[in-house]
């Protein structure tokens, strides 16, 4: 297996390392992704007779008969006590679509390595060549004894929404499709501090998502589970209320549930007057229609690469812009709720991860940031060691509240 | 996750390192296992802003873009290259029989220790909540994506024939059930050179085993395969032939392939006159039958915990002798085998592990003992570090050779 490092001795361009603001090259992203991004490393030694005894036979068949006698003691002597399953059948895969379950793995891989980095968790990629969602859970069900929780990545909306309620229903353990929740999590996070910042009430707060894709339906969850008050949600057929025809199974609960003053129409509609916009869509907003929010707006335009209105822009109508890039303040990250989240449900042993678990987590990153609170600082950055630990014992502690924890 | 040493520091016993030939203690063994054997270790950094966007977005999009449009990219761009699924049910575990999925893991997850050890092949155990052979095949057909290579372990007999049949037929991969084919391929090894040592040649050689389950199939397999002259299998009923009732599927195999001589009746009437015996049955054999056998016989006593006869017993009557025990000479051990065969099989991008590679395994391992050949070393140390390298290489040209090689 060729090494990051190896490549880069055998490349004939100068070390990019040296220039970090540099654009990326194709020789630099390919030679790190040469062998693959992840290795296994034994815990212990094997290099003495003694020590294959221990790990291997016969010192090993202790340790199974025990487990035999007792399956909870699975979890204090395997990994899997702190094993995430990061699953994808590659059908929604960054901003590439349907590229399939070979094709994602880079990415799966990827996310694995954020989970050792940020959380010390270990995981494991698997992609799955079916797109059934029976298959799916199936699957996962037969595998349950080798890994503590499922993150589930990258699953084509709507079919997520199913795919993810079932394997809730289906696995004792923490399952989340992050997609869905962990962009939810850390825009419940930056929305928090944008209203402390302008002094808003989340009771009061009118709230305008466009877009009804894995983030949209997950954000409005989220903001309903905090408090907010009201709550509108658009699609690019237009907002979505009970009057509405042919709606998917996931929209009609929303008509049901959200949009309490019963707005029809468009995006032009839903915005007049509105305090936030939280874009989720991939599709475009024009300036005309930010103009017509609430005074010192809060404006998230979370597509990525595009943002939906490029927040300079944005910044004249909204005294608070967040987007999903990191060469913009406020980059709505979900490696900031993810491994945090995993961390305290698995350290709490907890069977789900609840709604409650995940506003918890969307407190404790607020709080991370509120230190150094402004309005080009909602969020912390995706990199501050403090926010994983932060967040794994809010989400430890609101399982415990819950009743979910067994640990 | 507690670790080792973290563990010993807080142990009120002695260092067990001290004394290298001690018993193993419990605190040792479970102290070892806290929190499993494994790790996942990331190839790169992540600690800057440029490492996130080189391994996760907008990097890491190149890369799965790349594989979309050529999927033959992902084992160059993924770890699955150098991956080997460790699958198991739990049925066959070691010498402790059905103990299901969760409590078979500590020893996978010490099979996937070995690799890394001494092949730095990645492996993950996937341990199986079903032992339907069906739903087995189908579980890695959907994760086909996610590994490089599946190593079978611990599946009980009769049903691991159908399995590992099945998942050949199924899987474009090398898979290959370790219980039958490494101990098969470590005792042609021993075999080979048990035979210099006493100038006979394979042509011209009878052979018993003794038990028909995993490993006793498989090691009728690979010594027809090397040109064994005659080889008779026995199981607790006696001696296979095609007059017996009742023969599993894979028995009545055996019946028309070996026992040349139709030799009837039980391990009396096979064993005498024989050159070697096998012992791969769990049984007992007494020191009169192994007194029936040639001059200059050849005993494999493999039977853990406990051999067969005892080595000092069957040395009376046998010019070599070898067990599964580390303690005794001659320790027939398949992680002389399987590390190499899975690294050779990877790197030739080989798509079976056909009898020929599994020969060839065997040739190198004997190859490499041979230097210094005695009839207390006719294989080398488990420990050896140059075995895992020769073997993989003899397996990769032996691929090659047969047409199965892809790289």
């Amino acid at each position: 297996m060729t090494t990051v490092s190896d490549h880069q001795n055998t490349s004939d361009s100068a070390p990019a390392q040296a220039t970090p603001n540099a654009e990326l090259t194709h020789e630099e992203i390919f030679g790190a992704h040469e062998g693959g991004k992840l290795a296994i490393a034994p815990t212990a030694a094997l290099t003495s007779p003694r020590d294959l005894s221990i790990a291997y036979t016969p010192g090993v068949a202790k340790v199974s008969r025990a487990i035999n006698a007792d399956q909870t003691l699975a979890s204090r002597y395997t990994w899997t006590s702190g094993l995430v399953a990061v699953v994808s059948d590659g059908t929604a895969v960054l901003g590439l679509g349907d590229i399939g379950p070979r094709a994602s793995l880079p990415v799966m891989e990827g996310k694995a390595a954020l989970f050792k980095n940020f959380a010390g968790l270990d995981s494991i990629p698997l992609v799955l060549d079916t797109t059934d969602n029976d298959e799916i859970v199936e699957t996962l069900v037969r595998l349950r004894p080798s890994f503590g929780a499922v993150n589930l990545e990258d699953v084509a909306a709507p079919r997520c929404f199913d795919l993810e309620r079932r394997l809730v229903e289906a696995l004792d353990c923490p399952v989340m499709h992050d997609d869905q929740h962990g962009t939810a999590v850390v825009t419940l996070a930056a929305l928090r501090n944008a209203c402390r910042l302008s002094g808003r009430d989340f009771g009061s707060l009118r709230v305008v998502i466009s877009g009804a894709g894995a983030a949209g339906v997950a954000c409005a969850e989220i903001l309903e589970a905090a408090g907010v008050g009201e709550v509108v949600v658009a699609d690019s057929r237009g907002v979505i209320h009970p009057g509405r025809d042919n709606l998917t199974p996931i929209k009609a609960e929303l008509a049901e549930r959200t949009n309490p003053r019963h707005v029809t129409g468009g995006l032009p509609e839903a915005l007049r007057g509105a305090d936030v916009l939280i874009g989720v869509s991939a599709g475009t907003i024009p300036e005309e229609l930010v103009k017509t929010m609430a005074d010192d707006a809060v404006v998230f335009a979370l597509s990525n690469p595009d943002p939906e209105i490029h927040p300079e822009v944005a910044a004249r109508h909204a005294s608070v812009v967040a987007t999903g890039r990191s060469d913009f303040p406020n980059q709505i990250n979900n490696v900031l709720a993810f491994p945090g989240i995993f961390k305290g449900a698995l350290h709490a042993g907890s069977r789900m991860i609840s709604d409650r678990m995940k506003v918890a987590a969307a407190e404790a990153i607020a709080a991370v940031a509120s230190e150094e609170l402004a309005a080009d600082h909602i969020v912390p950055s995706p990199l501050d060691p403090r926010v994983a630990p932060e967040v794994a014992d809010a989400v430890a502690e609101a399982a415990r509240q819950d009743g979910v924890a067994t640990a």
